[in-house]
């Protein structure tokens, strides 16, 4: 009997990067139901898939709007028809604040800002659309990562967007560090308060991450929530407790190319494929489904090396085999096209519309 | 006064590679000579730059023939007029074999096996485009990657494609591991004095590795030599002493997008376009010409963030910086085009015509 990935192989060559629809459907829905338990619109992150086709699969199951990180991909899901788009990033230069003008005099987008050079380039992006540019200030409670580090830059950040005709004040864009939830909390109590005292308030508190679908609703006050990995899952979502192996909607279809040692083996992806994300030091750089005990020690570009030393049985050259990424969206961000199935049935090809849209 | 990297942000956008023509032909020229100087033909890797534009600078330098390591890629170039091809792999699976049939019948290819269940696969690709294919043994001299382990198995394996019609042995594949060039001759002359035995010689004689251009020519019987990364070199190559700062020719455009706290910068380049290879260790994922102190500590897919402690120095928000990644080869493999500049002027843009072809 020749397996599906096989198949896959066969038609679509190998390596090839598949998704289970079915699977993908249950995430949608799972995404779906955990924002409405938590009483927070549901804006997933195309970061993830790039693909207008899935996020139309999100917003039929009730996504209100899209965030995007790069307004390249935002001018993708703009042309596609999506009119409610978060950028979560800071956009600057003259070359894109021309075009966030001309995407935001057709398209409902607002953008995110974590410092004043970035604040003031902004406007004249709403000049250009002939109306207000919707701004939230992103706010690092802890992660390290981007962000105002204090609530009160916060707030003299939204004083700033709120004192510029193009612009709008909008809210604030939190990305909470897992374990620290009391202190994203407090960090957000302190800036809404500030936000009182000068006459604004914010109409948006986005929160982000699959991992803190764990804890989604604990944050008072956040209006939306950012997902983006949880539609198709990897190896770190297992890792950190929010996912199990048959959430994992994509693997990359590989052909065991070599056997050149009793306890070695070489598949055809390497670098190029699954990407050198260790995933936060999981061990090896994916999980090969048909044989979990091997490990993918090391890549090359194109071949993944294959420490078989711990399997009983082992792969011959030619075997075609199922591989779970450690990181899924950098996996999506290298192919032009995902290999869609369902029920044992190869679909056909979804286009990855918005890779390579850097800038 | 606008930098020369400020410009390409602006017309083609952050983040953008960037390559110098100049640069780029310098290191084909050295590439060249050194071949030359060596005795051997000079055959690059196009895996490095997938572009036959660039392919055709090196072909009018001297190179004969290119080396591929994917069957997609080489369909590219075969397209784009190139009929002497090398593809350094493993070819197997009933579709890749259909095409390599094809693309036998009107381009001269020759293919790298290890394998005895490859071997057998391969010679339906000669029966379809009626004449034999050509077949290198791959040969592991001790790097423990793709390649037979003994002399013993690589006779057999040359006697086994000798043995078929539809194929033609045609030598040897290798890549000598950089500190143990004895050990590797010893393999190849161990296999030479085996094929006499047989009846067999090889005709080819491939090495392989920009590294390994520090001592080309010492390896007696090499007929060609296999060179992908030199022609713009990287981290990689400055770290193992075979390129200077002076000959990489490629760099990432990239710009400050927030300057988080005292030490701390982001970048607007993450995993999604430095790519998370470390280069062995090498610390940091890229080297900030501007701020060769600054630290680019982490990333995100698409935030690459900097540890600026070490700087005097430090940069603003919104200032084009360039940035030597790590690894060329798998940054390339991100982006559709490469912005060409000559003379501190953008020439054009340079489509990277083989990416994406995994398969």
């Amino acid at each position: 009997m020749t397996t599906l990935a096989a198949r896959v192989a066969r038609e679509y060559g190998s390596p090839s990067v598949m998704i289970d629809l079915d699977v993908v459907a249950r995430n949608v829905r799972r995404l779906q139901d955990a924002c409405a338990e938590a009483g927070v619109a549901n804006r997933p992150h195309v970061k993830t898939h790039k693909s207008p086709v899935i996020a139309s699969i999100q917003r039929a199951a009730g996504a209100q709007g899209i965030t995007c990180q790069k307004l390249g991909e935002a001018e993708v899901f703009a042309q596609a028809g999506f009119d409610d788009i978060l950028i979560s990033y800071n956009i600057l230069g003259p070359d894109k604040i021309g075009r966030l003008g001309a995407l935001l005099g057709t398209t409902q987008v607002i953008v995110a800002a974590d410092n004043p050079t970035v604040v003031a380039g902004l406007p004249e992006a709403g000049a250009i659309a002939g109306r207000p540019l919707g701004v939230v200030v992103e706010c690092d409670t802890g992660r390290g990562r981007a962000g105002v580090e204090t609530p009160a830059e916060a707030v003299a950040l939204a004083r700033d967007i709120a004192s510029r005709p193009d612009l709008r004040f909008e809210g604030l864009l939190l990305y909470a560090p897992e374990d620290r939830l009391a202190q994203t909390q407090a960090f957000l109590d302190t800036v809404r308060a500030g936000l009182v005292d000068h006459g604004l308030s914010a109409r948006i508190v986005s929160t982000g991450g699959t991992p803190n679908l764990k804890t989604l609703g604990a944050i008072r006050g956040a209006t939306e929530h950012r997902a983006g990995t949880v539609v198709f899952n990897d190896r770190m979502m297992m890792a950190c407790g929010v996912a199990t192996l048959e959430d994992c909607a994509l693997h990359v279809v590989a052909t065991v190319v070599s056997r050149a040692g009793e306890a070695r083996g070489i598949v055809d992806s390497g670098s190029k494929t699954l990407t050198s994300d260790t995933g936060g030091g999981l061990g090896g750089f994916g999980l090969i489904r048909e044989y979990p005990q091997a490990r993918i020690a090391k890549f090359a570009e194109e071949h993944g090396f294959l420490d078989l030393s711990a399997c009983a049985a082992r792969p011959v050259v030619g075997e075609v085999v199922r591989i779970v990424p450690n990181h899924v969206c950098v996996v999506v961000n290298m192919v032009d096209r995902l290999v869609a199935v369902r029920n044992d049935e190869i679909v056909g090809e979804i286009p990855v519309a918005a890779r390579g849209k850097l800038a």
